[in-house]
């Protein structure tokens, strides 16, 4: 279960998101073509997917939703979660902490990250943010292994070469810098723009 | 140049930002192989893409960045821009605005809408935000085709109800509430927990 491919993993978790959607509506199985549709995905594609994670629904009933949900769980969550800081404490830094807060989810903010006094010792929905000079302190102690960049783009170099120095294993980018790291970190960027660049092309070409 | 699939889109953008970044470092030519690299997908997936926009490299030189960028800008930019509202003026909402008025995209967010007393009635970023209930008549307005939804995820579904009633053509609902609308409604889903957990998932399986 190692080798999963990045836009495997994903769907895993947009898959897991609609079926608890479909759950909650009392639903209790769910075809390929079903789970395709609400994704936009051919259901080549969910079969393809859900057969390399090793299950099987049945031709009648498709999938056992409950059933995929504890699946999917045990291949992308982690069992003592996972410790995370966010660096940059402007909107969406505070975007992050309150939705991963809301949600009661395994990934856990422990301690966030900003230069501004304005914002440094103080607490936000539980999360202390501490100023960017005790990062390495800080990561250290609290054994945060993910860092989520949330500044302004003209300093994110700086930041992730600071976040790699300080042991951190995965990098999520959210600002518009593209960044490269070390092989064994693992970084995913996302630049917001891009969703909204896609909705409007979409907009201008429809008929 | 109507019919581009979905995920091109999505990588045209990312194109274009990993380009102007190169750009800002003096390059001005770059293999598909480099590109490639820089947006950790493979070189055949570069190439298909680009072919489909009708653009080509030479052998010796690659594509040339800035041809690139300006003919990405022409296929994905509307010239007359597209007039946006956000829904939902918390954290994200406000990143949003913030985000896009900072970058002086041809994307505007025009209005903005709200129920909270706080936050109604008054101007963010140059953003005027408005009660919901006067949605239909500030779409109708401001001429708004595209709505991002970034509010609490028990309203979302009553929300694109009134943003397809008041005529909106595309959404981009940013909440973790998956949403069903019409075909001629182009909606885009994207929650930020994916990317995190994404990043979770290979950090629990590196070795």
């Amino acid at each position: 279960m190692k080798n999963l491919p990045d836009k495997t993993v994903e769907r895993l978790s947009q898959y897991r998101r609609s079926l608890n959607n479909q759950l909650t509506k009392g639903k209790t199985n769910i075809f390929s073509h079903e789970l395709a549709h609400l994704l936009h995905i051919t259901p080549v594609q969910v079969r393809r997917d859900i057969m390399l994670i090793g299950y099987s629904g049945t031709l009648r009933k498709g999938y056992d939703i409950k059933e995929m949900i504890n699946l999917i769980g045990k291949i992308i969550d982690t069992d003592e979660g996972q410790r995370i800081a966010v660096i940059g404490m402007g909107n969406l830094g505070k975007a992050f902490i309150h939705y991963l807060h809301e949600k009661g989810s395994k990934l856990k903010i422990v301690a966030s990250f900003d230069v501004n006094p304005d914002k440094t010792d103080k607490t936000y929905a539980g999360v202390h943010c501490y100023h960017f000079d005790r990062l390495a302190e800080i990561v250290k102690k609290e054994e945060i292994n993910i860092g989520i960049i949330t500044t302004p783009p003209e300093v994110v170099p700086q930041i992730a070469d600071k976040l790699v120095e300080a042991g951190i294993n995965g990098i999520l980018n959210y600002t518009p810098k593209p960044l490269s790291v070390p092989d064994e970190v693992y970084l995913e960027e996302y630049d917001m723009i891009t969703s909204l660049e896609k909705v409007a092309y979409f907009v201008k070409h429809r008929d």
